[in-house]
């Protein structure tokens, strides 16, 4: 990362290490501020990230190159994929520095340089994150609103924005408005190039429900494409008034599967709607239409693998987890770049997005539970998501279900 | 598009459009070139070029005008979706004339800058394309240098790069060595910048070859994951010599899809392999094993209906083409940016691909003829692909078989 403190440089080194972790390259970020205050303690005044202040700058390079260390420990020993190298890495000599470092051990380096030239959305992020920093803990908000900004001005002394032609980068010029591309040629280096373009960093929330109950969830059997059950349909007549209620009269769109039951749930919603086949449930294959029970019946063998790796196992004929994290990126994609989605979707689907925004694990991912009946609200803040759930009515059969 | 002339703009304009048509975007370029030598003929000199000479200067006015008028009508009256103005609009007063002839229709405009500081891939662009273009139909090739070079300096004295910020722009620096994208927000826009950055001008070909037969193959059926029958098997015997032969000694990657035949196909071939799952055949849903006799006895209406509309006919529980061509894109983005690519594919799978180099609409997609037991080389040129074909073996059986 490259940029003045306070202008996301934190937040964008969360959502490309969740993206990529959730594609399944090993990704880890070291925050150069977390080596740091162990090393030297919170509570630092702003003098101590003045240029001129020698002892300070010989401990924030102590700092930095501590962080750099484990890092490459961290390529070599633990087979790391993507390191992100989070701290302010503000000038030309620094850069240097770390290009030499990394290019010894063949570590390729891709510069992500986030450039904010809009005050208010700086002093929003200040107030937002960095007053709750552990560098902040025990101050006064006004006093630490000054402090932080004396520190910035520190940086802002010395700051050299990227002009080496040489280096692979990417400049994002006010929260994506220009973005500078400088010598991308890997795929990996695309994929993140890509995914940053359609990073907005604007407050919003997303919104999602299973189906209501389909005619197969009574029946026990899995896949199908089978229509409301009496119960289901209910809920698709209140879903409505459980929306309103909950999330008053913003403007929505409603995407859907291709598929009966995502459909008919949706159908009393009046906000434009989109079906997407991505979203369609994680393909059985040749189990289709069959009882958990008949499966084990049938396929002793698969069943028992599949509880073994629940998120790699696939189907014969048919689909795993994995193979739906991959057909459903495009629709992460479009998810980052719009405002106030419903999803209409399946529970092996809603655990993949899911998974995606509260940062699951590849284990963890095919156990999340999905609960029919309830609309989930998640709202995207610097380090997570803060969740919500509305539920539309009282379920016995949920818990047998999920 | 914006840029001097022989910087690319006419094979940029071609790719995006093959691109968008094939993912089924009504596409369609307006060449003001060619509204120019329609109006005022072709083999002008370059001294009607000249900013200074007043009746070429109103002349190119014209013909510019001409074109826009009639890519206007053609969003009107033809609901194009995607229009590309090939021109050099290389002044700022042209660009904003532009915005506002299209702004008043409601038409947003992107701009694509080509840059190119490199003399001898411009040299190359001459040579290759603008030599035999009409423009230089009766001239000696060395004399129509010196002209097309004193053409593009009357341009040079007056261009203007882009920098008016207030516009959606991407601009492509020698040959994507860098990118600035400036103001990209919808959609479309997304799709068409990121292929742009993936889009590499270097000289490659492309290979592919369907699987050898397999018992499916032989028994009539379609879809399902058999192995190779024993004439299949051959034609994997026979592949490594047949490459040799054909392409030399030259490095290649060899993708594949998840299933038997075309592994089995790629086995005794001495090259990195990849599978990928986006290569596997068009899922044929509960018509799975079936020959096409027994599909015509068991549902006669959807076998009216796939030949009525073979592009866009889904089978129940299945993919169409269109469903194909979607999951494709992923492929065809990473076929652009490779060279060397023999891809041992399926006959569906290949169709789609094969359009897409070849410009085949979506109607006559499903019917190109992809033989068993010969590979198909590409070589990507400014206006299409040229194609050879190296067949393996003499097959009695191919025509029946596709």
């Amino acid at each position: 990362m490259v940029g003045l403190p306070a202008r996301g440089k934190t937040y964008i080194s969360q959502k490309v290490c969740r993206y990529l972790t959730w594609l399944g390259i090993k990704t880890k970020v070291f925050n150069v501020g977390n080596y740091r205050r162990q090393l030297h303690g919170a509570n630092l005044p702003h003098t101590f990230f003045d240029p001129h202040n020698t002892l300070g700058e010989q401990q924030r390079r102590e700092a930095a190159a501590a962080a750099l260390e484990d890092m490459m420990r961290w390529f070599r020993d633990d087979q790391g994929i993507v390191a992100i190298y989070d701290a302010t890495n503000s000038t030309t000599a620094r850069r240097r520095w770390l290009c030499e470092k990394l290019g010894k051990e063949d570590i390729q380096v891709l510069f992500i340089e986030s450039i904010c030239q809009d005050e208010e959305l700086i002093l929003a992020n200040i107030k937002d994150v960095k007053l709750s920093s552990p560098d902040y803990a025990k101050m006064d908000p006004d006093e630490a609103a000054v402090d932080f900004r004396a520190r910035i001005d520190h940086y802002k002394e010395q700051y050299e924005t990227i002009t080496e032609q040489e280096l692979t980068y990417i400049k994002l010029i006010n929260v994506g408005s220009q973005n500078i591309i400088n010598q991308i040629q890997g795929y990996l280096e695309s994929r993140i190039v890509y995914y940053l373009m359609n990073l907005h960093i604007a407050p919003r929330k997303i919104y999602f429900s299973r189906h209501g109950e389909s005619q197969y969830n009574l029946a026990g059997k899995i896949g199908g494409d089978s229509n409301l059950s009496e119960r289901g349909r209910l809920y698709a007549v209140k879903l409505p008034d459980l929306i309103k209620t909950n999330l008053g009269d913003q403007d929505l769109t409603v995407w859907t599967s291709t598929m009966k039951r995502t459909i008919e749930t949706s159908e009393k919603l009046d906000y434009p709607k989109l079906q997407w086949k991505a979203l369609d449930e994680l393909d059985a294959g040749v189990c289709d239409g069959m009882t958990y029970e008949e499966i084990e019946q049938k396929y002793p063998e698969d069943f028992a693998n599949r509880d073994e790796d629940k998120f790699n196992y696939r189907y014969r004929g048919g689909e795993s987890y994995g193979d739906v994290v991959l057909r459903l990126e495009p629709v992460i994609m479009e998810l980052e770049r719009h405002e106030n989605i419903l999803i209409i979707g399946h529970q092996a689907i809603l655990r993949c997005i899911y998974a995606y925004f509260m940062n699951y694990s590849h284990e963890d991912l095919p156990y999340i539970k999905i609960p029919l009946h309830t609309v989930i609200e998640l709202t995207p803040k610097a380090y997570g998501c803060e969740e919500k759930r509305f539920k539309g009515m009282l379920s016995v059969h949920q818990v047998a279900l999920s």
